[in-house]
């Protein structure tokens, strides 16, 4: 008998042999899911008084069971508690420890439920907290460019496809462009969190429990708005952090195409911006070189959140119902994730805040570029002649300029005219940088007066959400 | 100048030399590309009469055009359009087949907009219309899987956790936690279509148009709800591509979660299903075998959709905006994840239609899995003992009864009262399966009571979509 | 100059403002990188004494880097070096500990290399050494399955395809199957080791160095065989970090179809194994369960490793020359994937030399999954039938046994007739199962004599690398 | 009867109904694997041979079948060769072919084999060609990269790290860092085929074969050079698979960062390069562009290899053995796989051979970007000045210059010495770049020497590997 009491498990009944040490080691979560003892106090203490409503426990167990996790809680958060590996996980961890301060009622707390809709409570809690975080990092995100943008309203740039100079555009357009992305992300996260803030409490193992118990009231102390409707998919369900994850890959996808530009934009070769030094680090050898570390190591850390999304689609992949040891994998991509979307968020935020540009670098290039090739096929176009026809007659003339190393503004009306006879004295309004980005005020444009309404768009929106942040 | 036009190229003019073939075949995108050709038509028409009501195109040259184009969709359909390679996509090879039917009107349809903006609409109007088919396949399995539950509501399975037998459930609350899967993709893909549904013609190249375009009524002419905001994001967002295809995998992760328990099932250890003969293989060695061959290819194809989704994300990583050519390579992961999607789900559907299940084979298992354990821990915490120590009694008693090939069920009293004095004669009510499920009757249980709650919901839901299918 | 100076950094002179904090904590890698000081330390030493050789540093100088590098080496050793954060690397962490322990002499250990090669080679040394680890973790797992398998070689079992019983075969042909992708894998970390083992000493920050060091002889001191050809390749490669954690995932896979088979095969349906009570954990409601956590973890830890190979290819993706900061975050992944291959390569072996194997049960399967079906086949058309012929026969036999509920074994000389006059009274023989896997002699099959073949073989195989663990 | 016959299928014998239509369609591999017709039969006519030469089939049988098989071979390679979906696979269509035209001979020619062991086969000599195929593309690649080089040893590039100018390389080094990636995924290859060149024909479905079967002389006739070990393993293993598309993921991952480069390059603020016409494409909108589309269209064609990679690895997890029909789906990632790295060397090559570099674009930016600071410090250092020490000496004189828009080149000695009194007269030699790059003469720096020298190590490598090409 004291052979199997030796192995302390409280699932021991049964074995004759001690859990092998490597074996401990090896399946031990607690090094991993400890960042969620303050969400399995938060959910114990629901179910307590859920219990306690119900009938199921008395008054005075529940009141025990409350005041001793409330101190349990503190220890948590004053960094005193005394995590044990072979106490396997974070649910056994505080429970024993409830029990070591309060005697037998601490036992009474697991009725009811199970670890297996105790850890989806936990772990659905832990999300839903992280993805709000994520939302609060993209508004800060998103207020940001929108003063940057601000801005540089009637600064220009080279807007390219192909990475090829293509035609000139406001650089707050360029700003802005980022900043929808981020909405989407918002809204993304918010439909996920729809599918997060659901609660799995009294799924028990898998079949629900005999317990005449209240899962409604669990939701509602948790502050969730939904509860399971089916105990098998309750526990074996890991969707909501699938969908998280993917969420953050889009976010760091979105960053990476930002960094990659800041990158490009601080090359001498571009010179688009000048990093702030507090974002920037020097080389060991190389006295001359300021480095988009941050931009750079952002961009990698790319692969890494794509790395947890594969984790975790790999890990739910022919799992049988219901609830499965792999699943224990579930929270380390997540966190990584977490940790990764949080802090790159809001480092971009910070970094695009003092980010110096450069806007005689971007005109320079504008016009080395032929960005107002277009403005002269679409001039052609509107005396009559047809766009794919135009689009000939200018790509001729850009060859001519180039063979010179002219800009297309820089040849006479006479040359200009040995293209095209519709060509007359107007053209050169229309070459005109400014000019071509003006003419583009229909909706979504580059114009001045769609760019403004953009801005003005972001910032009620900034505002709305503002109170739920 | 012979030698530029010779190149066929709508973007010839500043080109010496004709592209080389092998580039031809690298970069022609028009054999995959060619499966938007209904929605290229569909997005030109709705431009094309834009352009007429805004006063940009001329009445007439807006019928010939509308003409036009249904003349060519009648090619398309009746599959006599001639593709051809070297007019490199989708919509050059109908405007070239435009302009050969209507003259020179043809060419004016491409006013106002550009490759960028236009491949973007045809894309998301090809999206939409899949993410709707597949909408319509969840419907249907859920409904098949909620009609097989019904039938087996009085059914009990032995509910696994860790693949052990750990408690009798019905197995109907087991197909219905598939079909909660289901809905839960079905309301997934609902908030991508919301991201999908938004027309981006406008934005043209990447900075808007000079044109007096009116994109909300293209939108209306299309069916979708919303304009892009934001040219730049317009021309260079692909989330809506990879949102989809993530859909398409969480879709898949369930199915594969299914095709293994189908493949377990048919095993003859279990013998919990019999395949239907017109889903299954046989050997072309063994006579004696049945093959779960759908089943296993299902469960394989994960990998295929997981590979798309890894394929656009790592398209997207790094992106400067905005279009780039690296972004034609967004369309062959979602044709192969839509067209894996689809089959699998109308195929899982029918053979689920058709699965024979096999309740005595589950029932014995049952027998030999101590199904009934926790009832009698539940028992005993019921008379007061702890649950943590009730544990451990029921622990010793199975020990015991496993040794000697017994169930819990066929010890005697007296036996059972040698691990516990608080065990007595009520105690075989409580061993007995069907009991133990009935009382788990607490909302999502798989008590009789919440399963059949758990239908009538799903069918409740499944009349309320029908309609917009 | 004092704000400048302010910076402690090595690259600080061009810089006026001090690093942002959170920059400093999202850009250090010493949490991660200082893994790597003992490689960092012995490569540095091997640099120390190059340097000396060539005459580029004074005897005097190398005697006290050498001197001082065994002084860090102890503390680290010790687990008392005090690493900061704010020094961002393991390189100088160490080489300000360095030069506080010897002064000046501490810089000149940099001369003639940059943190760019440094780094690379640190990271060759680890990966090595790691390499090195799941090799005599493989050999261990593979002389623990051939042990087994020879005391197995008798031991029928149903051998499965598409997870039906399908043939007869010893179950030492099924664990020498398992034996024979370890080694392949051994193999493959063989070949990649030979792409690691290249030292990159001496391409300093991407160019080469202008001292006249001997890259020859630091990689023969820190026991490479190869130097680098080019200075921008030897900086910018992470080909080698790919490759090897490319092997941790076909490893992790096997693993994975290992774990996947006790799982099946601990469930009471089979009842092939029984899991040693020290690889095995219980269930804190359910007494009676056993569940084989050990395996399913290792399984669901498959998803991480693939992720981490995700997570490099990803980073490496569009990468121009040379060093990027991206690059940083390959070592993450590695470690991630180290750790994890390592300790389930272990597990493995302690777990499989302990598992308890179940032949009744085995042989229990067999007769009723018609494992004998090929063999009356194969006898059909050693009359004379043709294959495809014979093949109809027995499934027609199969088909009428199985509605009998018996084996082919178990019906009448007649009754066998009746579906083909071919069939005589030696076939009894032929439907004995001992008697199907011994006629299977052919090399690579699974009788006898071949299995103690490939016995033999890996036992030579496992006495010939030894002396090399 | 008749019923069941109409299925046609060669293991019908054991159904009753017919197989689904969707299934058909949905199981159906012929689509993808027609494309092992030619290997299938180069596998079946050594199978005959070798059954013939064991006496287990007759000579003139023998005859028969390598007559039938040639016809066969001759009617895929015209084209006339009619598939057909309801025979499955490849294997069932030639095989019912042949005894179509042959009879009898035809059926016993699946004597002693299964598909399980006969896919296997061709798929390896598949790959095995593609793998051939790979290396001669590699070849071709890396002979362009040399001959580039070896035009280019003098002229001066900025080499980059963090994409900022770093140092003066020649632009030989800079390409040649790319050939020696090629060299590596060449040894890789060669690497992956060992494992790819096993013959597994003789494993039968999976237990091996109770004929007298001579495995080493299938092997030997197709040109392999080991035999399977295990039966079970030798259809199991999809190992050879992952291997090759992962060594695929790494030649597309070389290759992205060249596209990467060459887009970079070709945007007008670097313009190193002019892309051939033949290799770039225009825009429909603005007359002015030259895309890269080419490059573009490379780098995202890596992800789909990444992808095609992720479906393996994922097919691959938790399948227990032997074969499983989830198999099927390794050919498509391949064949995918296949395409695009071949397609992507063989236009590389094209293209790098007719690329324009343009080194007074390069020069350029080298004067701009401090490439001779690294200089400097280690003229200072050279002096005696910690190494440490003078990087901040220089990174001062650096911000000097670079407010006054000055190279280091352009400082008077006077104000040279300002930051330190060790600088004298000959610091103006020390600043020339092409002496900078003269000076890293080291194995492997980018000095003349060693760059002529690696020049001339792969001239000598690729005459000595041609005659196996």
């Amino acid at each position: 008998m004291s052979g199997k009491e030796s192995t302390g498990k409280l699932w021991g009944g049964r074995f004759e042999a001690a859990t092998n040490r490597l074996v401990e080691q090896y399946t031990a979560s607690v090094g991993a899911d400890r960042r969620l003892a303050l969400q399995d106090i938060r959910g114990s203490m629901a179910h307590a008084r859920m219990l306690g409503k119900q009938g199921v426990l008395r008054a005075e167990d529940v009141d025990a069971i409350l005041d001793g996790l409330r101190r349990v809680e503190a220890e948590v958060a004053a960094g005193t508690f005394v995590w044990k590996d072979e106490l396997e996980d974070v649910h056994m961890n505080i429970e024993a420890r409830l029990t070591e301060l309060i005697g037998e009622a601490g036992k009474r707390l697991h009725t009811g439920r199970s670890r297996n809709d105790q850890v989806a409570l936990d772990f659905r809690l832990h999300v839903d907290e992280a993805l709000e975080q994520w939302q609060g990092a993209l508004h800060e995100l998103i207020a940001v460019l929108v003063r940057r943008a601000e801005e540089h309203v009637r600064t220009l740039l080279p807007g390219c496809t192909h990475l090829q100079p293509a035609q000139p555009v406001s650089l707050a357009q360029h700003l802005l462009a980022y900043a929808w992305m981020c909405r989407r992300d918002f809204d993304r996260v918010a439909d996920a969190r729809q599918r997060v803030r659901v609660s799995p409490l009294g799924a028990a193992a898998l079949a629900g429990t005999t317990y005449p118990i209240d899962p409604e009231m669990v939701a509602r102390e948790v502050g969730f708005s939904k509860i399971f409707t089916n105990s098998m998919d309750a526990v074996a369900d890991r969707d909501f952090v699938m969908e998280s994850v993917f969420c953050a890959c889009v976010i760091m996808a979105h960053l990476s195409r930002l960094c990659e530009e800041l990158i490009l934009w601080a090359n001498p070769a571009f010179g688009f911006v000048r990093l702030p030094d507090a974002f920037a680090t020097g080389s060991s050898i190389m006295p001359q070189k300021k480095n988009p570390d941050v931009a750079e190591l952002m961009r990698g850390k790319t692969g890494r959140v794509y790395g947890d999304l594969t984790a975790l689609l790999t890990l739910v992949k022919g799992l049988p119902l219901t609830y499965n040891r792999d699943m224990q994998e579930d929270k380390e991509p997540f966190f990584d994730a977490d940790t990764t979307v949080s802090s790159s968020l809001r480092l971009m935020a910070a970094m695009m805040a003092e980010m110096e540009f450069v806007p005689e670098r971007m005109l320079a290039l504008l016009r080395k570029g032929f960005l107002n090739a277009t403005e002269l096929a679409d001039y052609l176009a509107g005396k009559g002649l047809a766009f794919r026809d135009a689009h000939h007659v200018v790509g001729r003339a850009v060859a001519f300029a180039e063979e010179r190393r002219l800009g297309l503004e820089d040849l006479s009306l006479e040359a200009l005219r040995s293209f095209s006879p519709l060509i007359e004295e107007d053209v050169f309004t229309v070459l005109d940088y400014h000019q071509a980005v003006a003419r583009r005020s229909a909706p979504g444009g580059t114009g001045e007066g769609p760019v403004r309404g953009q801005v003005a768009d972001l910032r009620t929106w900034l505002e709305a959400v503002r109170p739920s942040m």
